[in-house]
């Protein structure tokens, strides 16, 4: 039972901050989804991108019933990623509705796979949460069609967003790495859990090939 | 039958605008509260921020399931009010925290009057469908009690939210002229509908009632 593994004050920690993260990840989602939205052309691509963010709400609220119902004040697991999370946004904030699209996609993309990656050193009751938080129904899909329709109409498009790949995942990786550096508890849980620095290496290393894909899904460069 | 009223050209015409209007309303409600939930000075108020937001998005999607199980086409419906109210939310974009709250209670609260007194002219099936995205469920009461704190701590805050209320009644009401200006068979179903001029007065009167009372909870002149 997880209630028991949460009397260990180490796993406790290290559940709190993941929650916490993936939460309060979610809640930023939302919040920058539905601000991207606004750069919208159309009123279907502003409605479609509305719904890509009502989504992340949901999953947001899961997280904090989750953490309620093991006992853990949502807010103050949340607290320590307010400023990572913030740091991301103001440092990738799009200049057009494409770039929204691409962070959305992208951004979303490389966040939840490493949280599929760290949902195996949980219990299964916090993985089960985790996971239905995670899934994201291929609603994001429309993305892909946006962005290479454009790709089409203005070739010179596909450097810029390949450039701003590169960026989005650059920004991620720092944020999580000083993340972790603060957070001994949630490192501690995958290197306790059975991650050897090897391991770590090639989480990293399948992180980046499923990023490689998402940009060649989108026909562009990684 | 509401499907035999819409056989009726200019039934069919006035609701679909009523529609349109409400729903894209909700959408943009929703994406404004997204953005204001950013300058929440907490994490607390972000989340109930972002969950008045959400609650929009979901009525956004009951107006839009309607207006197809209708057979009216939502993006049409909604096209001729992005103008209107993307004017109106360029005229009033908050410039704080407060001010964002202040707009989500007493520009949602004006709004939402508005659809409950248009609501007593359509079929009993649009009604019950906008009544029930009219419900708020009093979610939005957690502002009263934040602007009331905020006034305590700072009384030159009242002359300017004072202000911000009674230019928000101002642009809602200059852009809802504009609309019914524009959208005549919105406009013949209310005075078709049995209003005569004297009852529209009367309908503004309880609008400005009901707007007056609003900002009396907060604490404000109207």
């Amino acid at each position: 039972m997880e209630q028991t593994a949460l009397d260990d004050h180490e796993y406790r920690a290290a559940v709190t901050d993941l929650l916490g993260v993936l939460a309060y990840g979610e809640l930023t989602a939302f919040v920058r989804m539905a601000v991207d939205s606004d750069l919208a052309p159309t009123l279907s691509l502003k409605s479609q991108m509305a719904q890509l963010a009502h989504t992340e709400y949901v999953q947001y609220t899961l997280l904090v019933e989750h953490l309620r119902s093991l006992g853990i004040d949502p807010e103050e697991a949340m607290q320590p990623f307010v400023a990572p999370f913030s740091s991301f946004h103001e440092r990738t904030r799009p200049k057009s509705w494409l770039e929204g699209l691409v962070k959305a996609y992208v951004g979303d993309g490389i966040g939840k796979d490493f949280y599929r990656e760290v949902s195996t050193f949980v219990a299964p009751e916090t993985r089960e949460v985790m996971l239905a938080a995670l899934d994201d129904q291929t609603e994001s899909d429309f993305v892909v069609q946006i962005v290479r329709d454009a790709l089409r109409t203005d070739p010179t498009a596909a450097g810029r967003l390949a450039l701003w790949g590169r960026r989005l995942m650059g920004e991620a990786l720092s944020q999580a790495q000083a993340v972790a550096v603060e957070r001994d508890a949630m490192s501690a849980l995958l290197i306790g859990g059975g991650m050897d620095l090897a391991e770590v290496g090639r989480m990293f290393a399948r992180l980046t090939e499923n990023h490689q894909r998402r940009m060649t899904r989108l026909g562009l460069e990684a």
